[in-house]
This record gives C-alpha cells, sequence and structure tokens, in this order.
C-alpha cells in the first residue's frame, strides 16, 4: 500500500505542477528584511506582505530572533499557521522551536490551531536535540509496499506534489507491510518499466543493494560521514525496530556541513555558536566565561616571570624578549594544533595514526624551531652584542616552539580519545602550557647561564 | 536529438543495472591502504588487488601522495586507464592532475592510451583553476531537445547506464538544438507522461521555471551559494554563450563546503591548504613563513618594551604584569575577529552592515573589558598591594580589550573591501595591533603614573 503522511481529498491532476522549492529564493529577501526593520518600518511591511504564502516561512526561518519577534508581531496566527501547514516537517518544526523561543504566546497559539497529527508530529520531531540525526528529518516521503504498480506510484506522486509543493520526491522508498525498510529507487530506474509492473518486478530486474539508513538517535557526524562516504542524496531514518521513520535530503547536509565548520573554528576562539545567534548578552556572557579562563592561566605565566623577578632586576634586557619566546612557541603550537583538529574532524585521523602524526609534527617544528632559534639569536645577538643572552634566548626559543608544536598535535588527540571535543579546550591547554612553559624555560636558563 | 558525449555499440538491455554509485564506500580502503604501506607490503598489495576495478579510481583519488605513488609502480598503465575509462569525466580529470603531480612518465603514458575524444576532454577539464566551477563539473549527462519522445529520454537512460556506471542521472537537461540550457526535468515528474509524448508537450504541461546555471569559470564561492540558496541537487554549467557544458552534483557541493572551510581555518593559524597536501618540506616551508611574519611583528613589540626600558628597571613589578596585557586582549579581538570573518564567508554580513557588526562587537568588548579590568586591577591590588599599579594594568586592560575587540571586527570587514581573503591576513594584524599597542598602552601609563 502506498502511504505517505498527509491526506488530501482534493481531485488529483494528472500533471502536477512540479516542485515549487527550487524556485524561490528566500535568502536576499530575508537580507532586505533585515536591513529595513526598525529604520523603515513602512518599507519593511510592504516587503513582508509581498513574500508569497508558500514562502513565508523559508524567509522567516533565516531572519534574526529581534526581527522575527517584530514580524511575529504584525502577521496573524492563521497565517502563519496556513503557512507551516505548507511545509516540510523539520522546516515547521524548527520554526516552532524558534518561536518558542521567542515568544511562548504566539507558539501556543499555533499549537492550538494544529491538528491531532500535526500535534503528534511536532511533538515526534522535537524530542530530537540538534546533535541528532531526528532533528534533521523530514517525515514526507514517497513510499511504496512491494505489490505496489508503478501506476500506484504515479498517483503517489500526484498526491504528493498537490500536498507538499516544497518537498522534493527525489527517490521511492520500498518497504514492506511492517515499513521495514527494502530499498530505495531512483525514477530514472522506474520510468523504465510498465505501469502495470509492481515494485516487487522491478526490484527483481534491478536488484538493488540493500539501502543504507542511520537510527534517529544517531550523531550528526554519522550522518555527515554517510553522504560524504557514499556521495548520498538522501538517506533513510529509522528507529530501533530498524522502521522507516522519515529521510534526510542533501540539502540539510549543506547546512549540516557549514553549522558543523562554524561550530569548530568558534570553539577554537572561544565562542560559543549558540550563544551567538540567541542574544547580544548570552553571547557576551559566554566570550567573558572564556577570557576568564584565559586570564586564570595567563595569572599562572605571571607567578612564573614574579618568582624570576630578581634574575629580570639584574637583567632587565629579560623583559624586553620574554613575549618572544611565548607568542612564537604559541604560534607554532597553533599550526601543528588547527591541522591536526580538522584532520580529526575530517575523519582523517584518530588515535591509531596518531604516531605518524606527531612525528610529522614534531618533525615540521624541529626543523622550524633550529630556523627561528637560530634567527632570534643572530637578531639579539646584533641588537645587544651580548652571546651569552643570545645564547639564552636561542635555546629557550627552540626548546618552547618543540614543546608547544608538540603538545599542540597531541593535546586534540588525547581529548578526542577521552571524548572531550579537541575543538573547545585544545587551545587554552595549548597557551597555557606555551606560555608558562616558554616563559619558566627562558628565565630558567637565564638564571642559570647569566647570572 | 538526444545526446551525452559517448557513444556505446553494445546492445541495451531494458534495464540495465543501477547506479553502482552508491555501493561502494571508498573510503576503509583507502585508509587501510594507507596503514598497510611501507609496513607489510604483502597484505598491502593483496588489498589492492581486491579492488574491483569499477571503483579503483575512486580509491587512489583518496591516498595520500606517497601511498599513490607506490601504487603506481605496481599496477598496469592499462588497467587504471580502464578503470578511468569507467568514471564521471571531473573525477577522471582529478586523478590525471594528481598522476601529473606525481609521476610524469606514468601520466604521458596514460595519455598517449585515451582516444582522442577522451584526450580532449582531459585538456578541456584541466583548463580550470581550482578555485572555477568548471574544475568540478562532469560532462556526463542526460540531455534532451524538445522533440525529443520520453521513449527517446528512456533509450538515453538504457545508455546511460551501461557506459556510465558510476554516474547519477538525477535529472533530464532540456536544451536547444544549438545546446542552450531550457530547463532541468526531475524523472518524479517525467515519469507521468506517456511514452509517445515529447519534451515539448512535458515543458508545456510542467510550466519548469527557467533553470539556473553557472559560468565555467565562477568561483566555487558563487557554486556554494547557488546551492545552498536554492536547495539544488544539481547545477548546470554554461560557456560564455550560454552553452551547457556539463554539470556539478551534490556530493561535489560536500567537498567543496569541506573544502572552503579547511582552507578558512588554516588560513587563520597560518597554514597552507594546498602546502600541507603536497609534501611535508612545502608544509614546512610554508608554515615557516607565517613564524617569521610573526616574528617580526612581535619584534617591533620587543622594541617597544626597550623604549621603556629604565620604567620596568625602576618597578620590576611591570614585567610580571607585561605578558597579561597583550594576551588578553589579543584573546578578545580572536573572539570578535573569528565571528566577523566566519559570518562574512557564509555570506551573513557584507561592508553595508559593518556598522552594526562593529557596534555589537565595540558593545561585548566595552563590557567585557570593563569586567577583566577591574577583575586584574583587583587581583593586582590583593597580590601586590599597590592602588597605583592597579589603576594603570586597569586601564591598559580596558583600553586594549576595546580596541583589539573592535579592531578584531574592523580588519576582516576591510580587508574583504579592498579585496584581500579576511582569513589569511587577519589574525597578524590583530596579534600587531593588540601586542604592540597593548604593551604601549601599558608601559605609557605606568610611566605616567608610577613614576
Amino acid at each position: 500500500m502506498i502511504k505517505y503522511n498527509k491526506q488530501s481529498d482534493k481531485p488529483l491532476q494528472p500533471h502536477p505542477p512540479i516542485s515549487q522549492k527550487e524556485r524561490f529564493n528566500p535568502t536576499p529577501i530575508a537580507k532586505s528584511l533585515e536591513t529595513l526593520v526598525g529604520k523603515r518600518i513602512g518599507l519593511f511591511f510592504a516587503e513582508l506582505s509581498k513574500i508569497p504564502t508558500l514562502h513565508l516561512i523559508d524567509v522567516l526561518l533565516l531572519l534574526s530572533k529581534e526581527t522575527l519577534y517584530q514580524v511575529l508581531q504584525r502577521i496573524s496566527v492563521r497565517k502563519v499557521y496556513e503557512a507551516m501547514s505548507l511545509i516540510p516537517s523539520d522546516d515547521a518544526t524548527d520554526f516552532m522551536q524558534q518561536v518558542e523561543n521567542i515568544d511562548k504566546e504566539y507558539a501556543k497559539k499555533l499549537q492550538t490551531l494544529m491538528n491531532a497529527h500535526e500535534r503528534h508530529e511536532f511533538f515526534e520531531l522535537s524530542q530530537y536535540n540538534e546533535h541528532q540525526a531526528g532533528a534533521y528529518m523530514e517525515v514526507e516521503m514517497l513510499t511504496a509496499t512491494l505489490d505496489d504498480t508503478i501506476e500506484d506510484v504515479k498517483n503517489a506522486i500526484r498526491l504528493f506534489r498537490k500536498d507538499e509543493p516544497l518537498s522534493y520526491i527525489i527517490k521511492l522508498f520500498v518497504t514492506d507491510r511492517q515499513r521495514h525498510l527494502l530499498a530505495t529507487l531512483h525514477f530514472s530506474d522506474l520510468i523504465l518499466f510498465d505501469a502495470s509492473d509492481t515494485i516487487r518486478q522491478v526490484m527483481q530486474k534491478l536488484q538493488p543493494h540493500h539501502p543504507l539508513s542511520i537510527l534517529q538517535t544517531a550523531p550528526i557526524e554519522e550522518v555527515i560521514r554517510l553522504f560524504n562516504e557514499y556521495d548520498l542524496s538522501v538517506l533513510a531514518v529509522v528507529d530501533n525496530d530498524g522502521l522507516l521513520k522519515g529521510r534526510i535530503l542533501f540539502d540539510d547536509v549543506y547546512e549540516l556541513i557549514q553549522d558543523t565548520h562554524t561550530d569548530q573554528v568558534y570553539k577554537m576562539a572561544g565562542v560559543d555558536d549558540e550563544a551567538e545567534e540567541q542574544s547580544f548578552y548570552s553571547a557576551q556572557r559566554m566570550r567573558l566565561l572564556w577570557l576568564f579562563v584565559n586570564l586564570a592561566t595567563i595569572l599562572i605565566a605571571s607567578f612564573v616571570i614574579e618568582s624570576f623577578k630578581e634574575t629580570i632586576a639584574s637583567y632587565i634586557t629579560l623583559a624586553v624578549l620574554l613575549p618572544l619566546v611565548a607568542a612564537i612557541g604559541g604560534n607554532a603550537g597553533m599550526q601543528a594544533m588547527t591541522v591536526t583538529i580538522r584532520r580529526i574532524s575530517l575523519g582523517e585521523i584518530n588515535l591509531s595514526q596518531a604516531r605518524p602524526v606527531l612525528k610529522r609534527e614534531s618533525a615540521i617544528v624541529l626543523i622550524n624551531g633550529l630556523s627561528i632559534a637560530l634567527t632570534v639569536a643572530l637578531i639579539t645577538y646584533l641588537w645587544f652584542d651580548d652571546a651569552m643572552l643570545s645564547l639564552v634566548i636561542g635555546l629557550a626559543m627552540f626548546i618552547n616552539l618543540f614543546v608547544a608544536g608538540s603538545i599542540g598535535a597531541l593535546i586534540p588527540l588525547l581529548l578526542k580519545r577521552i571524548g572531550i571535543d579537541p575543538a573547545i579546550a585544545s587551545s587554552i591547554l595549548l597557551t597555557t602550557t606555551s606560555d608558562i612553559f616558554g616563559f619558566f624555560i627562558f628565565l630558567f636558563l637565564a638564571s642559570l647561564i647569566l647570572l
């Protein structure tokens, strides 16, 4: 029996209009609304009223919280509800969650307009957190069982096109009567069969390979990996019993990859992706937290310097060269760390390949440490005409670069093994090491050799 | 007239096997080869010989240069050529370019085996650099003109499946006789028509919107933007005369997005993406270059400290607190910079929206600068029991955090406007400012207030 989740009682056209999804680009309109809001209120609402209901939610999903709040105050709940009922379930859920964050009252009113089916769908889909595959699936999809004919499939397409004007069909999901996934078939294959052929006959001819699927609760990294490694356009989402629940499409993957990267680069700089989007104060607070963590580590470095106060007092040039050691060590460590974090996240390396990675990174900082140390030693000698000081800074720079570079590669690998996201903790651990160790080795060598 | 670029003289099956692309995952095999190479040579070649010819190039494309070199020494040119002729043109070109980089002789031998058509295709496709759309297109695609019937299309599918077992069909490209693109149609729409219907009739019924396309020489950022904003699965590539040349598919976009992000995060840390992949020494040299650039800026900071040598000599605690000012300023600046670079690259902001971005970032560092400055002032007071020193460090920290944070947001926006990639130059400009200015403001205030 052909089915998908919505029911229609309108008469079916033999050739319904094609999907409207690709026709419309919501981005420029959303951008224009963002520039107009709060400044040119007349133009803002003129622009807003021009958006066709079919594409309204697509635009609203791109707005900032502040702008979306302004919009909700001026559009009737009924119009928003109508627009919501036209879009795929994942987008509708996403939108409902955004509205709940911004205006709880408005969200409640929207929910009272929903029918039982829609409400059930919303609660089903909103149970996943944003790191789970289920949060990105849409339940609208074309399915067929083995006894269905190609003619049945065609009718299902007509129904789907009418009820889901903004969904892609992409592939037919073949299941058994219990809705266990058996195959995914592309229509460029199905078109070669006769209207009276059953899906069973199609399957016998084409011998499709067992379809890939992913658990609703699987992490999004796994989603990205499967799409990447198997070059997928669509992936079936199943529950613990192997029953088909929904599908994830290529366009969600574009976003998933981008969001994952934003998250990574933000974490490395001590910025929280979600806090940035939430509000000014949540962004500010999360950034301040990070600055305080950094302050704590750099204060330890200051204690190290303080314990060598006498050394510095009797050899004041040390203070001039002090920042050099830590800064360049930090830079070399950051290079090794960035490459390692990136390669871990692309799945290129894991701890079993830690040895060649560490060997390569250490070899690079060995050569670069030597080059920089010799250069700095020479500059110091020319600048201060002091061979022993030149020896001390050269040695300290070489040791610190080598240590920071090696540790820069080691930290992400270790964090990954103990289950901590390398992007979030690596850079603070690296700075701590390169600063504290850098100051210590420089001042220690100075007190040993110069005094 | 239905056509695509290859010609077949083998008889056509009514229901040819479906695309083999999704069936195979080359990644685990490539990883296993990487771990075996140079260590367990017997297992290495056993693993290698197990790969079906159809998927050989997919695996080879994932290998490092060193491993690929080892492989090429042991596989006959004829076998590699056979495997190449089975895969889409963009992958074949990509592979040929890799072979040329590794073993010029081998590449020449491969070229002598190519027929005139293949050689032409290779030279066509290899003229694009890796930042251009043309470098990611495959020329294999299903096209039809208005007078073709659905039956013609079905025959074209049969031909395509046989000749291009590793290509997806996805959509039918409708062109005029000169090969100007008229529409792209999905097979879930085409299946609703009769075998005798012409594409002209289909077009009249479906009224497809004018298809998007991209110029061969367009930058890949534009490719990513179009796929993202219009939720595309496939995009037509055209030349200056608007003639259809090839298509870019969703799986290329996954890779493009990932590569773009790797490039960005690497540049921010002073690592060169291409150099890293090329060889150990090119990676090492590019990283050293970056360290030298950093050394130059930090040396200027040392000169600043040196010019306040007397101040430090008469107030040695200044040396203890010196690293604090620059480090936390650098951190705050890095937060603002990362967010701004990321938002520019996601197309969220440009210089016309510079004002709200700068306002937001400045407001954040105003609050955070105050919080950190008060904390550090308090700690200094408790630590050294020196109210004036506490005033100096507090003031210096506040000013430097505010300046570094504001500049961290400003620099990427300015670089973008003058056409420089913000990722590559921002961080060095930021450190220069936060270090040099940080030391200066701290020591200058100290000489003013404390002496």
